[in-house]
């Protein structure tokens, strides 16, 4: 039996979901469980900053490593932070078309008001069976689907030409595109113009921290940065910049960011690209501007060194972020 | 609180594991439920073809598009099937340390003797993470702990040192080797021989349907091969062959096995590589030697077209395989 | 003995190259010789088009499949039809340093006013050697060097930041970059803004026939586009209108590129990303165009078939381009 | 015009050459030029241990880094220094048909008794002209011709159905496999058993250093290892193992050629897997044997440093080797 799609209650009044809407990081106790205080402190912290909406367990929110009963503490704990002011995302994002309705469905229990899904990763997957993944997940749940194109994490690529279709055809409420591939976004936003699917609110989200302002400027409605869990009033600028046409401000608060984002950058080589590296930055970061409590970072991922930590504070100084 | 690591029943009296351990199909329904009388079957026709023991929910088992709810049912299936007589593996396939144990327990808890985990993926892990995060499995679950190698799948491969240094800390039971990667194999083999684990009963399988012969010749211990679900005798045969040191036989008998594994190639170029190949194709082959009711592959596989059902019809009459 | 170093005769007095400067294809007659006369009017069509530079033996121009015979008849043909009205920079493409310096010279004795060189490829290279590799050829050839990032071909992406260090120590003149990653780019803007070395006239290309305006707006001081052969005044109209700040008509103008870009992707699936496609199609063009005399492409490439040819010429078409 | 196909003059009263057939280092002088006096002392050195072959201007050989004059003074050296006494192959490495067919006549005139070609590499190439390449530049010159198969350098690995047909038409004479991939190889041997080409002579020979008693138990014909310019004795004796049967004997040295290996590992991580850490090391072993007289290495590999150098010597030492 399958749900009968409708659409989320926060979403069904607008038409494209933009803006700034950070993928919340998920702030852990010294014991390494949720703490949901530190989580509802910093969703205040976001949304004072003027963010348009919230991705509770995105990558950036460690959504890998915790369990399903972490994933879902952590929704519930934002819906009531966020209390219906602005729109709350949840990822679904898991291997495979069953166990992402078996996410998604979770989700929407727990309140989530649109639901974020990767292609199928661990198993190769037929071109054709990407959409069809999409279909089966979008009629199985009563909620607004936005695709999560991240292909650094699940290895393919969504086309622009599938998105495209899919949008088109009411299945995907919006793409956060965190392929870092501006031409292929760029062909995506034409594609949907073409087809209608742009008229009819389908939102394009680019989720880099280093280019948005490039993104917007290529027609995305709004930004997904993991950066923002850090300092959102940045993001907001750079976005409000763009929204009254300043470019060359919003690049200036751009390159300012793209600073303050090699705190992501200062481990040991081997370290370079890894989930601790990032993640283990931000709470650091977020944790010296007195938002959240601990830094502490979910089972495998390695905790940050002293020298380590003392080059995220020297990151924070020189993008003038003290605490708050 | 963690669970006190404790030898799993039917592994306890072992030394190591070995010999043919096919991992499992998952038959469904039409409806695409668990079709839980072809299981049964399933396992009655490799039982009765002499097979070591049985890997559940592995990557052949379907194992990323299948519900915790399906991946239980066909583990709580097979373990009443095979009523103790040989070992069942368990995978216990998830993104990181938490989300693991998570499975690996509710496959304790469904009968499994022993559990089989790859190193996280999804995000992108630091080296030194690996050996922690199967640390963290082991000492959260009280059974013997199988590392799975597949980097086709999660796109790292587990180090022969690493593999090494946890055998030799009884952190790992065995490996099953689906790499394809021989050389590493042998350093695994060497390492574990000189720093004593192979002496303690570390177990090596190789998970390669078309070298078989060649691990076995190397030191392997066993194998897991998908094919193993289609011609068990086969395999078994094979197997017998290099124990009682006649390689030519066995690799006679490989190289018709080679012939037959061609079943997975049969589709058009697109396909080629993919899992709707591979196991559409063994499901096929199952439904045509009478052994499973239907070939139905999950959401979103796309079935085998008439064309290719065709073309597996003709790979299971060159190898000389009819109903059984 | 090692040469001294001396500036370009034709980049001596300039600042920054940039502008329009379109990697020449390299026609050929049908029995697969240089064709010098079809070269000459391709020369000719660029020129009167308004670009500002040419380069030879670049990717496009088919470095790959060229004799040194022939690269040096291209180049000599090259120098002749401009005669010095604008620079021409020459590929000198081969595996490491000695053999990119003997490249090098070659085009130094037949004309070149700078030389384009990538990063070592074919042997794995340790990444301190790649800044090593482009101080020996500056040291060896006394003219203008080029880093020709490109790692789609030679499977290694040269760092921002060591070209920022290459850039302010007087080794490279300029980046050709081909990579597609526009952040990085933004980076190594950034960088050679910092250390003075865009000050003293670095140059910046972009080698993107498709995110060309976007490179622009970040700074790029010109592009490198294979198309800009088919359709040189598009490319011109485009760098004009960003030069004088109307970002809206360039935008228009690269829509209407990317469409025509179609023309390189008319091939069956296992020809996308191939050579002979993106090649073949544009000496399709030019033929039809009539600016080159045969659409003939290098050993071992294959040519378009009939309906290749007919898409190009649709492409062609909604392009609003016909013969000159 | 093309040149009529003649077998080459040492190859020509030979069924399938086999054997030990080692890639020669090129030994330079300080200066960084042909050392040719270590040249000869490697050859003869070389010849003394028994070995049936030599392979000039290989990987191993440095083909990546020396220009065409220092390749061909390379081969006439080697030429000279064999005297007929066993064949020699030279590797006519470059990225295209045209250009690999200038490569291949220059070796021919300076003495080979075959070529050594690799596919296309540089510019993505479609894989219907892989065998184009392979007749183009078969027909163009007349020497044996082996296809190289090293997709770790080319990034494209040669199919077994290609190589086995190009094998039964005459345009191969033999196969240098360097993937890795025994899977593959063994594909091959099966699919030229069954085309004929076997029993034609087509030779089929491993590059690795680690397998080659597997490779060779597989079938082939012989063995092609970097390390054996270090320690040919022991290759020698291993395929002399393998020649009467005794595999517990060839694979008691293989485990001892698989240590002394490790020589190649002793540089630190960000070294692991290039050229530099793997000629280095065989350079300085030479060295440290006394056959060559410097370990200098070509621009722009950085030279081992004196910890990686004892490292070497450490790895002699274990193995046995000493000065000879």
């Amino acid at each position: 039996m399958t749900d009968q799609p409708v659409s989320g209650p926060a979403l069904a009044d607008r038409t494209a979901l933009g803006g700034v809407i950070p993928p919340l990081c998920t702030p852990l106790t010294g014991a390494g469980e949720l703490d949901a205080a530190s989580l509802r402190r910093l969703c205040a912290f976001l949304l004072d900053a003027g963010v348009d909406g919230l991705f509770v367990n995105g990558s950036t929110g460690e959504l890998a490593y915790h369990t399903d009963e972490v994933r879902l503490a952590a929704l519930r704990t934002v819906r009531e932070a966020v209390g219906g002011t602005v729109p709350v995302l949840a990822g679904a994002v898991d291997m495979t078309a069953n166990r992402v309705v078996a996410q998604a469905r979770a989700a929407r229990d727990a309140g989530a008001d649109a639901v974020v899904a990767t292609v199928p990763f661990y198993s190769p997957t037929h071109p054709g069976e990407m959409a069809d993944h999409f279909r089966a997940v979008r009629e199985a749940v009563g909620l607004p689907l936005w695709a999560y194109d991240i292909p650094g994490n699940v290895q393919r690529k969504l086309p622009a030409e599938v998105t495209a279709e899919l949008a088109a055809d009411g299945v995907l409420a919006g793409l956060k595109d965190s392929s870092g591939d501006l031409d292929q976004l760029r062909s995506l936003l034409h594609l949907t113009e073409a087809n209608g699917a742009r008229a009819q609110g389908f939102s394009v989200l680019t989720g880099s921290e280093t280019m948005a302002d490039t993104a917007l400027a290529l027609g995305a409605d709004g930004i997904v940065p993991g950066l923002g869990n850090v300092d959102p009033h940045g993001y907001v600028a750079l976005h409000r910049a763009m929204r009254r046409g300043d470019t060359l401000a919003a690049a200036a608060e751009q390159e300012r960011l793209r600073g303050l984002f090699g705190l992501t950058r200062v481990g040991d080589p081997a370290r370079l690209g890894t989930y601790s590296a990032a993640i283990g930055a931000f709470k650091e970061a977020l944790c010296r501007r007195g938002i959240i409590a601990t830094a502490t970072t979910p089972l495998p991922m390695r905790p940050l060194n002293g020298e380590e930590r003392a080059a995220v504070a020297r990151c924070l100084a020189e993008a003038g972020l003290g605490p708050v």
